[in-house]
């Protein structure tokens, strides 16, 4: 079965190939060898990185000192900096640059080096969860921010250097090309039929089940249905929310089980391959507000993509994606 | 040094970061393991392949034996196929799908298994870029044909799955969502300006000279100001074109030397790392006389991707790229 797809949210098409003498769970995955004992990242070892800026904390015990449950660290090789000047674009004719203003943290998810995030207790991934809102809504604070970016890499193929478990923060003056392109598809349903494009889609897949892996009472976990990688999978709340940072303690509580749950899931029927989750959440406050009914037009969701495949350039370069497994199946597998 | 760079042609911020404390060549890249002697892509095997629908050959040859110099055969596996009904658009609610029209081709670029495409003699290197001229030419007359992607990926890192040369033909009922961007950049600038966008560009990467790696008569070879990717480069032709196939041959002849010359130069300096190019040209003829002055608005080019690091899954998921090696030094070291 060949097929052309176009994401319902987003202006570009998938080819959804599975005739290519591939079967599914056909890829050849490099699991995960194994673990060190310990690193920079470990309890006691804290006076080896840049001085936290948040942490989760057993009572009595002092900043960048053991007895933390979740640690937020300047990123010692940041991608950005506030110490930047300002945004300055400077005009080399047609050429426009900024200087490199901005945040770059990680999240450091547990003092377990050997666990993944899957093997953390549902408690431990409620407290990485309220980490990410926190500095959602403390960065969010900054006029000079437009998009806060949180994720993800896992295993040596999704790009992670170290293996303690950790997530990242880039806070930015630009908006990544997704997440604009999605605000602006968001933007046009909405104003076309004065609804939440997302709220469609989900109520959609809900009805027709195929593309299904998990329904719960507040979020859904499918397989998109113009899915550009195999087994590419979404999060979304069922409820209509644009800022991830608006989520209550009591759905927090849902999404760590949900994710804990997602990717066992992942882990056990594709070998524990390396993965990236990304959180698609609204620009940030400061910089919504200059948008009027923005909080209608956008539904924050969290994309997870396993690195079952090589990805020849040519889908790097051109945006034009092939995938060898369809939705369909790789919803049936997981579900 | 930090700097965010806006590209030139696409709306696309990239982030250049080279603080992070890896030094240029410091990438981790795979060389290649030394090659078989055959496959079914070598002379003598033409029976396990499709029957050819092109071949460059010695005088006196038949079609499907021995004696080609460079063969296009239909992809045993093809993501595309022409046999479909045509473009149905089935709208499953507000989910749009085509049946999966279109052509999947491979180039075997020489009868000699061993040989890189940088190893070539530049006689063989014209036959090749000839060959890409016939079939856009030829496919470009259907009218279903939105646009033809040429591109080759080497290298296992490049997602090349055969290692005997060959490059690959995708012709679709869409537009890639970069070249659709890149169309949109064009039109817009020339809109505005009444001039070529990647015209203006060029002159002034000629006089900076900052991002140039080689320019000969017709050609120019740079790393493009907002390259996403270390070590990313475009060859463009200097005079003005939107569409390759309008290519003459001794254009042709220019192209073929500055492309193993440039290939050659990334072999020796990266240390032979896989890599692809993707030529970028205007949509396919019929399509694009839908569209007044289109060729006054886009200009044809190669873009090469060294496949120096693991991307992290956020930066497929985002389109969001921070590049470790300004196009700067990347510039320098390849001149």
């Amino acid at each position: 079965m060949t097929e052309l797809r176009k994401d319902p949210i987003i202006d570009n098409w998938v080819i959804i190939s599975t005739e290519r003498g591939r079967r599914p769970l056909d890829y050849t995955i490099k699991t995960e060898g194994k673990k060190k004992d310990s690193c920079v990242f470990c309890e006691g070892n804290e006076g080896e990185t840049p001085p936290e800026v948040f942490a989760f904390r057993k009572k009595g015990t002092t900043e960048n000192k053991p007895g933390w449950k979740v640690r937020v660290i300047p990123n010692k090789y940041p991608a950005l900096q506030m110490e930047e000047k300002g945004i300055i674009v400077v005009g080399a004719g047609m050429l426009k640059k900024m200087d490199g203003l901005g945040v770059h943290e990680v999240i450091i998810e547990t003092p377990h080096h050997q666990k993944d995030f899957d093997d953390l207790s549902v408690d431990n991934i409620v407290l990485i969860l309220k980490t990410y809102r926190e500095r959602y809504l403390y960065l969010s604070k900054d006029k000079r921010i437009k998009y806060i970016l949180i994720f993800k890499n896992y295993g040596i193929d999704g790009g992670a250097s170290l293996e303690h478990p950790h997530s990242q923060l880039i806070a930015t003056p630009i908006i990544p090309q997704r997440i604009k392109e999605e605000l602006n598809g968001g933007k046009e349903y909405f104003n076309h039929n004065g609804r939440c494009i997302f709220c469609d889609y989900i109520k959609q897949e809900i009805e027709s089940k195929d593309r299904l892996i998990r329904e719960t009472e507040k979020f859904v976990v499918i397989s998109p249905f113009a899915a550009r990688f195999p087994f590419e999978i979404w999060i979304l709340p069922k409820y209509h929310s644009a800022y991830y940072e608006k989520i209550n303690n009591d759905d927090i509580l849902s999404l760590a089980r949900i994710m804990k749950e997602t990717l066992f899931k992942i882990k056990k029927k594709l070998n524990n391959p390396s993965y990236n989750f990304v959180i698609h959440t609204a620009t940030s406050k400061e910089f919504s507000a200059r948008e009027q009914d923005l909080d209608k037009k956008y539904h924050w969701h969290i994309e997870i993509i396993p690195r079952l495949t090589k990805i020849a350039g040519f889908e790097w370069g051109t945006g034009f994606y092939i995938n060898t497994t369809s939705p369909e199946e790789a919803a049936r597998i997981l579900r």
